[in-house]
């Protein structure tokens, strides 16, 4: 290893990566469970695609086609062909379903869960790598398929804690904006830049999303977006369709709609659509508070073609540091009726609903979403000779049920109980050569010793507790000693 | 989407990754929980390293030094620093180390699952992108965490419903080596070499090594590879260590090796760390023919500073084609004490257990190994007007407890049942008009279905079952009868 004594590496993460500790991972994996079972309980079957695909066969649908060379992590393989890390999970699904097409069952119903990355300037709480949990339904046209989506994304939220009310989906269709772009004699190629234009309307308002809309648009720094070019008549149109008369009663948006769109044909396809998945959702009992249209929800990806929906929280969520955040979309996901197309030449239409993982999170947390990790039992190793005896009675407690470690470092008792303390251990047991040789053992109870010390210990009642905090048991009672220190802590 | 008509990419994925479907996510996932309890219940806690490190701080001590570009997958950020996806778990964990240092408790003990990436050749069984699942206690110098990492393996494998007798741990330490270069006069800086054709010993056999020690082998190729260059009485010397006389009885291995190693100091002090590994392992009941010393035991990696261990399987196993497979490690790991002090200069002793989830599960799976997926239930749609029942009752079923999906495509009956049945649903629930006028429902066993439709149908049995197969009830106890079914079918 003569290379390393020249050179030092310095530890640190690349940009935009991060590293998770227990208490994170535990509460993710409790989400994920809860996602997973709602999805496999709709009858959605696990799928895995690998993390890289062959560029050409992800395509580029990121949202950012302002930089269209950033978005992907890509590499060349050493068969010269690009491969690139998937941006999500859509994309690989399409290449799937292409491959595999003649003996998958239609509709083909997957569920897959997994890390995406993105080749994105880095920002706070925005990462590089994060995870997806997708549903598709591919192979049905209907809009039953919609519908049973924005259902089970409505359970799903549920399931994990949220109640009616504190989330709303927003439902739209880009039919209906095909709509809108057809009675305003707008170009078919402007779809584009017009819906991004529009998906801006939170972050820039209505006069930001007029510039784009219009001639373009100077931000804060002076960087100048080139606009949609639309006249004023279409400017008009696409804004009296996007932020609709709020005072007309929700219930009578589709009837709205339906003169925006005029007698467009992708208009009344989108409002047809939207009609039957609005009765299937009536009949089933989500109500307007849970599921609701808005014209104004767009998503950023190319790839929608029909519905397109997302869910928001209706309650402020504090971020790590404590500080209230702007919380954009948890979950959404929509209709691509083209993607499969790409590779085979068939159109086969498609619906998905996509959950981010670490953004729900984040709020879940700041309303208490916690793992499931045991309290941790340490054993200390007051004579090393004997860390067999150690090993033997983590083992017992083990098979007792308890989460038990036996301390396998070499420093000693006063630094053995600062390890267990920094663990954050719940219980240390102490068991010397005199213990043994009297069949006792001692069981300290970390935690209150922790609130014990925490306090002022002039205080009587304090200085009692820290003193209880630890007692000696014959050994033979020490399972049961640990169950009653245990559900005391609770 | 212009682009997309003239150009239309092949669906096919990159050599050397796979997708996966629903039976082995489900084995796999069934196979990490069992995995994660174990380590928990040790005492391990869960840290989550992201994908890419800076290629600097990952290093390079891959196996395969002998094709020094290959092996990682790297790119170059946009900031012109290299970023490389992890090969493994344990280089993360030293940068992660490194950084942390201060703050965290000693001995640091995590685990950690999670994908790995290897730029190598794919070949059958042999993929790009796989699964390691570690643990790792850091910190410690102490023979009593490396006795109780290879205890921790043994129970894994028990866990995972393996025997005492069915699977192999074979330890030794590269001290031992270190002791027997240094009494055969054999030169530090060629030690990786020397390392390197050991470890080809269950491969290319006796002789091959001996070449490979000695002046080089051609292999059935014609390609060359040059040897270590050691003279006759020094290959020797490590031939005689590493295929040690196997009448010796196997518990005087130690002694056997004491004396291969003579009075030199590295040996001296392999000899002893693995007799306090020994006591510990005999005092706790992990028996001989659990987690044996084995001197020809090397592991590839170079990072590996004493105890090296790997666990083997004794069963022959077969692959998913049904073949008979040579079946190599399953686990394995060691002490690695000079992987921090790559980055901080000071040393930090360190020993970790890696289990190879895909290799191990196809071993498991062969046993019979299955994860946990309920029967599917599929309620067809009979009148696409009245979807919004097929949801109310596929809802109400799972809120009995079922896994049960509304039928959402747009075919008629006929294809709606073989949906059903390529699906692999257990169950079809069928409310027409008619029954749904008389308040009756309609349950099809699909399996037995299937089952009766391979038969003779002739056969008058068959005939009836497949009669039976459909029985008609008042749509009140739908639920008792869905619970029939399926108590019939285990």
């Amino acid at each position: 290893m003569s290379e390393q004594k020249t050179f030092r590496p310095k530890a640190r993460l690349p940009r935009g990566f991060r590293d998770r500790g227990a208490t994170t991972i535990a509460a993710e994996r409790a989400m994920l469970d809860t996602i997973r079972r709602v999805y496999e309980s709709y009858g959605f079957d696990a799928l895995e695609t690998p993390s890289f695909e062959y560029a050409d066969a992800l395509g580029k649908f990121l949202p950012d086609q302002d930089r269209p060379n950033t978005g992907v992590f890509s590499l060349e393989d050493d068969d010269s062909q690009w491969m690139s890390l998937r941006y999500d999970l859509t994309a690989p699904l399409a290449r799937y379903v292409a491959e595999n097409f003649q003996n998958l069952p239609k509709p083909f119903r997957r569920y897959q869960v997994g890390t995406v990355w993105r080749n994105e300037k880095p920002g706070p709480g925005r990462f590089r790598e994060f995870t997806q949990f997708d549903a598709d339904t591919v192979g049905s046209a209907s809009p039953a398929a919609d519908a049973e989506l924005l259902m089970m994304l409505a359970d799903t939220l549920e399931a994990l804690g949220l109640k009616r009310g504190e989330y709303i989906i927003k439902v739209n269709s880009r039919k209906l904006l095909d709509g809108v772009l057809e009675a305003a004699n707008i170009d078919a190629s402007k779809r584009g830049v017009v819906l991004r234009a529009i998906d801006k309307l939170d972050r820039l308002g209505e006069r930001g999303v007029r510039e784009l809309l219009g001639a373009g648009r100077k931000d804060e720094s002076g960087d100048f977006t080139k606009g949609a070019e639309l006249n004023e008549d279409q400017v008009a149109r696409v804004i009296a369709f996007v932020i609709p008369n709020m005072e007309a009663a929700r219930t009578d948006v589709l009837t709205e709609i339906r003169w925006a769109v005029q007698d467009s044909n992708a208009g009344q396809i989108g409002v047809e659509d939207l009609r039957q998945i609005q009765k299937v959702l009536e009949d089933c009992g989500y109500a307007e508070e849970c599921i609701q249209i808005d014209t104004s929800t767009i998503r950023g990806l190319d790839y929608y073609t029909g519905v397109v929906f997302e869910a928001q929280l209706t309650f402020p969520v504090q971020n790590e540091d404590g500080e209230t955040v702007v919380f954009g979309s948890v979950a959404g996901g929509g209709r691509y009726d083209d993607l499969v197309a790409r590779f085979t030449g068939q159109q086969v239409p498609a619906t998905g609903v996509s959950i981010g993982v670490s953004r729900l999170m984040t709020a879940l947390v700041s309303r208490g979403l916690t793992g499931d990790v045991k309290p941790l039992i340490i054993v200390l190793a007051i004579d090393k000779d004997e860390i067999a005896r150690s090993f033997a009675m983590a083992r017992e407690l083990r098979e007792a049920g308890f989460r038990a470690e036996a301390y396998v470092g070499t420093k000693k008792f006063g630094d053995q109980m600062k390890y267990a303390d920094k663990r954050g251990a719940a219980i240390a047991i102490i068991e010397g050569a005199d213990e043994r040789a009297s069949g006792k053992v001692t069981v300290k109870n970390l935690q209150v010793n922790a609130e014990a010390a925490a306090k002022d210990l002039q205080d009587r009642a304090s200085w009692l507790e820290a003193r209880l905090s630890q007692v000696t048991v014959d050994r033979a009672d020490l399972i049961k000693a640990l169950r009653e220190t245990l559900a005391g802590r609770a």
